[in-house]
């Protein structure tokens, strides 16, 4: 028997154990699921940063912690964590976090806010929007979340240019990198998507200098990471008319305070961290997955490199 | 010189007298275009119907007649009208349509309504919609408008099923056609397309037994023809919740009467029929294309079928 510890939240429980075990029982695993493994007889662990395990130094026999969470930046720094680590790279997270992507854009897009405002009798039938072929639209990270939303919206016809840290090569965009190729993927983008990890280096990457690199009345939909923004300068390029209008389903401080000026802003639109999540039938197919490669001594999928933070 | 007369509006002038230019010269086509040439001596007719051509008796030496507009519903009835008729299969037109409906249905999917109203300062984080691969979409007619809206929405994971008055067969989707079809299509269906040609059998298409046919809380979008809605069934399914939303585009009578209840219905979304336009670049290269098949004696491009109406 395999033992898997399950250490997230009992909400979470309640959501993956049933689909863990069948996971489990699809792959061949024999596997011993519980929330409350002794640490030395623990082989693999399931993982989220708001379940009970915090200190990693008594699993001494655990060849792999296995995050439901996409995004790493609260787990990455603690120490006692040396075992090797995978993020959660889910099919049914990627789908969610494209559906989202798709929709909010399309809203941008389609100038929809006006049409929604405008149920008042009078018959607008004079502007129409410029084709997306025409709409440049730019995708901050190329991570699985970038590359799958920037080559939904090139199917759907807009130039979508992506830009990460190292140079990526994606069917469908425009790859840049680097300081210049920052520069040149935000000059005249009239719409952002930022997908970037959380790290030192993305912290305020869309800050006053960036968003001025923006057409004026740019979108921006950020679905990724909340510090990606300096906030202030947000709001400053909204009240320019600079950035046209705002998704954000990610903050520095979550919940979003009731208060917060980015909640009554009127071409803001709040979202509650909802844009995607870990479906549980599909990533415990990847976790099951991870297991059987673990267990026929085959490489890890989707290991964090704990140097770049992600 | 081939004599090509343009009937429509003065404002259409001003939009495609240079794009058709344009596309004659690409097309190596010695065309003599203007709003004023004599009947007997117009080898081809672009066409719209409000513009000043109603009577087509005296032009006895033109070929074809080509319709700027997608609809022929208000010609195809002209009984002068004998010559060979086209309908308007333009790209951008369809681009547009494809990127309207794509907007309108991740907005439904998404539940984008919710949070827009929601603005007010409270966190909700519960609810996820259902990924698309599990919302199932149903369009009605499958002409060039219908086939791309519904690839489109197959591309983004949505089981989208096509329905037409005769059997086609569409990569990505299933194809029904017939009554037996209609019944099976709508069954169970999360969401509608309407793209239907107007003609006396799809009038009413969506009437109250199909509205019943459908998942309870459906949405409706219909950027196809007003008549094909029997207006008094979906306010009643709207009312009783059978229908969740409606985005209509198109009404039995447009303008819409300010006092319309569709404008004040809070679940309903009325755009004024903008929810796409034939695009002068690329359907005056549509028209170079007919012009220069009926110089080489080739068949046309997108005629009418008068019989069935479209």
């Amino acid at each position: 028997m395999i033992k898997v510890l399950f250490s997230a939240r009992p909400a979470a429980w309640d959501e993956y154990e049933a689909p863990l075990r069948r996971a489990f029982d699809a792959a061949g695993l024999d596997c011993d699921l519980s929330r409350d493994h002794a640490p030395q007889d623990t082989r693999y662990i399931v993982f989220a940063p708001n379940g009970p395990v915090k200190d990693f130094t008594p699993y001494v026999n655990t060849r792999l912690v296995m995050g439901l969470w996409a995004g790493v930046e609260t787990v990455v720094g603690n120490t006692t964590l040396t075992q090797p680590l995978a993020r959660m790279v889910d099919d049914g997270l990627t789908r969610g976090m494209i559906e989202y992507v798709v929709g909010h854009v399309m809203r941008h897009h389609l100038g929809m806010d006006a049409h929604l405002a405008g149920q008042d009798g009078v018959w607008r039938d004079t502007v129409y929007p410029p084709l997306a072929k025409d709409r440049p639209i730019t995708v901050l990270g190329l991570g699985a979340l970038g590359a799958a939303c920037g080559q939904a919206l090139a199917a759907l016809g807009f130039p979508v240019t992506g830009w990460s840290r190292s140079q990526k090569q994606i069917d469908g965009l425009t790859c840049l990198s680097g300081d210049d190729g920052l520069t040149t993927a935000l000059s005249g983008a009239q719409g952002v998507v930022l997908l970037l990890p959380q790290t030192p280096a993305t912290d305020s990457i869309l800050n006053a200098r960036s968003l001025a690199l923006l057409e004026p009345g740019a979108f921006i939909v950020n679905p990724g990471r909340g510090p990606l923004i300096d906030d202030a300068a947000l709001l400053a390029a909204l009240g320019s008319g600079q950035v046209g209008a705002a998704t954000l389903d990610v903050f520095r401080k979550e919940p979003l305070a009731a208060d917060d000026p980015y909640w009554s802003h009127p071409r803001v639109t709040v979202t509650p961290h909802i844009a995607s999540t870990t479906r549980p039938d599909t990533a415990a197919q990847v976790i099951a997955e991870n297991i059987r490669r673990g267990e026929a001594g085959l490489p890890f999928l989707h290991l964090v490199d704990r140097k770049a933070g992600y």
